[in-house]
C-alpha cells in the first residue's frame, strides 16, 4: 500500500484514482473546485465526469495541492497539456522529498513543440523528481471506471521507474506494459488526433470504411516517420500507444477531434466548428505543430500537410482527398522500409 | 485497352470488373448462373450482389469459362478459396497462351495449409501462367462500386507483373500500391478473420473499445509473428493488407466473422452460431489452421490459441479473456522486437 496523489479530478484522473484504490493504495485526488471535491468526499461520486460510478472511500479529495501531495511516493499528473507548466510551477514549492511523476496527458506545447515530459522536466528541479513516467494507451476513462479490460503502456527512460508504475496500476482489468521509449509513446499519443480529425473529414464527406482504413494505415506511417526523426523507436508506433490508441480515437464517434473533422467534411468552416464545439480541439493545434516540425525536419507527411492546408489555407477537403489519391504510383513498402531504415542498418 | 476476364460474379468480382471497365478495358465477367449472367448482359445490373449499381456495357457476362477466357491477357480469379482448386483445374484446359493471373481471395486451404497463390501454382502449369499476383487490401466491394476512395496492394514475386496489375486497375478512386511480399499479403488477408471473430466475442461479452483496440494491436503482432516464420516481411503487416484490412474487418458490423464472434460472446454455442448463419464463417477454419501452424512452427500466438480453445474445446469466452489479462508482466516491445529481429540482424 502506497500513498499516491492524483492531480486533476476530470474523468481520466478519477478513473485512474479508482484503479489505484482497487489496488489498495491510499489515493489523494486533487481538484480546484470545492463543490466537486465535496461531492467526492461526501457522496463518493464525481457525476459530471463519471456518470453512475461509485468511488471507493480510499479516494479522498483535496482542494489544497500542498495537502494532497504531502509525503506521497508518486504523483499522477492528470491535468490538460496547457495547464501542465503552471501546475508544475505550483507543485515544486510543496515537495519535500523526491517523488515519482506519472503524466497521462496527450499533446505538444504550442510554439515550443515540447512534449509533456519535457515541460515537466523543464519546470521540476531534479532534486524533487525521482523520475518522470508517461502512462498512455487506448483507454476511454468510462470503460476503465467500469473495470472493463484495458491495456496501457508505462514508459520512462528509467525502466525501473516504469516498472514501479506498472506495479502501482496493474491488476486483473488494467494490464500495464513497460517501454523505455518516451518519445515514441508521447508522439503517438499526441499525433493520433491529427488522423482522428482527418478521419472525421472523410466520414463527413461521405466516404466509407475503405478510405478510413487507408487513412489510418498511411497516417500511422507518417506519424512514425516524424517520431523516428525525433528519436523514437519506430516499433513503438505498432504498439498500444501508437496503433492501438489511434484505432480507438478514429473509430469512436465520441472523439472530439473526429466530431470536429466530421463537421469540416460536411462543409462547415473551421471558425464555425470551433465555435460550435465551445472547447479546445487538440488536433487542430497538433496539426499545426506537426506540420511545422515536418517542414523543419524535412519529413514527408502528405496527410498532415493536406489537413494543414484544409484547416489554415481554406483548401476544400474534397480537393485535398482527390490530390492524395492521384499521387504518383509507388510501392507500398518504400515508406515503411525507409521508416525502419535507421534500425535495420 | 486490354481484354481481361473476371472469374466469379459475386460482389467483389463485379466491383473489380467495374474498375477495369472505368479504365476502358474490355471485361468478360464469368459466372455459372444463367439468370445472373443474363441480368448482367440485359439490364446491366447484378442486384443480388451490388444493389442499385449500374454496370458499364463494357462488362459482358459469360457462363462459358472457355469463351470468357479466350485470348485474354489477364484473368482475375474472384472465386471463394474453397472453389479455387476446382476452377483452376477447369481453366487450364482452355488457355492457349500464357496469361497474367490475379487472385483476390482470402483464406488458407484446410489441411494442406496452402495459401491461395500456392493452390493456383499447384494446379496451373507454368506454360500457361505469365505470373500470379495477389490483389488485397481494405476494400468493401459496395464502396468500390460507388467509386469511393479505396487503396489496395498488388503483390507478386515478379514485381513487373505486380506493376502490370497496378496499371490495369489504378485510377482516381482506386489507388494500387505494389509489393513483392506475396506471403505477407496473403497471410495478413487470411488471418485477419481470426481477430475479427475475437473482436466480435469481446463486443458480445459487453467489453468496450479499450479491449478491442488491445485485441487488434496484439492480434496483428501475433499474425506478423507467424507470417514472419512463414517467410513474410514483417513490415507488410503494417501496411494496407495487414493493419488496414484488419481495421476494416474488426470495426464493421457487416463482417460475417465479427457477427459470428458476437453471437459466441453472447453465449451461443459454435454449432448454433454456424447453423444460424447458414454459411461458411471463414475465421473458424482459419483459427484452426493458424493454431495448427503455430503449434508446428512453435510460434507464440496467445490470442489465436485462446480462441481455438473457445471454439473447439468449449472454454468459456470470459474465462479466456481473464486468462489473457493475467499473463505475467512484460515489456511491450519484447514481442515486436523479436518479430523484427530477423530483419534487424
Amino acid at each position: 500500500m502506497k500513498k499516491v496523489a492524483v492531480l486533476g479530478a476530470g474523468s481520466w484522473g478519477t478513473a485512474l484514482a479508482m484503479v489505484l484504490a482497487d489496488n489498495n493504495h491510499e489515493v489523494r485526488l486533487w481538484g480546484h473546485k470545492q463543490a466537486q471535491i465535496d461531492e467526492i468526499n461526501q457522496s463518493h461520486t464525481n457525476e459530471k465526469y463519471l456518470k453512475n460510478i461509485k468511488l471507493s472511500e480510499k479516494i479522498v479529495g483535496f482542494t489544497s495541492m500542498e495537502e494532497a501531495v504531502d509525503s506521497v511516493e508518486a504523483i499522477v499528473l492528470a491535468v490538460p497539456t496547457k495547464a501542465m507548466r503552471e501546475v508544475c510551477q505550483q507543485l515544486k514549492g510543496y515537495l519535500k522529498a523526491p517523488a515519482l511523476f506519472v503524466h497521462v496527458s496527450k499533446g505538444i506545447e504550442p510554439d515550443t513543440h515540447l512534449r509533456v515530459s519535457e515541460v515537466i522536466e523543464d519546470e521540476l528541479p531534479e532534486s524533487i523528481r525521482e523520475a518522470v513516467v508517461v502512462l498512455s494507451g487506448p483507454s476511454h476513462a468510462e470503460e476503465v471506471s467500469m473495470r472493463q479490460p484495458t491495456t496501457v503502456t508505462a514508459a520512462s527512460l528509467n525502466i525501473a521507474a516504469a516498472e514501479k508504475v506498472q506495479d502501482l496500476f496493474i491488476n486483473q482489468h488494467f494490464r500495464v506494459y513497460t517501454n523505455s521509449d518516451v518519445v515514441g509513446v508521447e508522439i503517438g499519443g499526441s499525433l493520433k488526433n491529427i488522423i482522428a480529425l482527418a478521419a472525421g473529414i472523410t466520414d463527413g464527406l461521405g466516404y466509407g470504411d475503405n478510405a478510413k482504413a487507408a487513412l489510418i494505415t498511411r497516417g500511422l506511417a507518417e506519424i512514425a516517420r516524424l517520431g523516428s526523426c525525433l528519436g523514437a523507436n519506430p516499433l513503438t508506433f505498432l504498439g498500444l500507444t501508437g496503433m492501438g490508441d489511434l484505432i480507438v480515437t478514429c473509430t469512436s464517434v465520441h472523439s472530439r477531434n473526429w466530431r470536429a473533422g466530421n463537421m469540416l467534411g460536411k462543409g462547415m468552416k473551421l471558425e464555425e466548428v470551433l465555435e460550435s464545439m465551445g472547447m479546445v480541439v487538440e488536433g487542430v493545434r497538433t496539426t499545426k505543430a506537426a506540420y511545422q516540425l515536418s517542414q523543419k525536419l524535412q519529413v514527408k507527411m502528405p496527410l498532415t500537410s493536406a489537413l494543414y492546408h484544409v484547416l489554415f489555407d481554406g483548401v476544400d477537403p474534397k480537393d485535398a482527398v482527390d490530390e492524395l489519391m492521384s499521387r504518383s504510383k509507388t510501392t507500398e513498402l518504400d515508406d515503411l522500409a525507409q521508416l525502419l531504415g535507421d534500425r535495420v542498418q
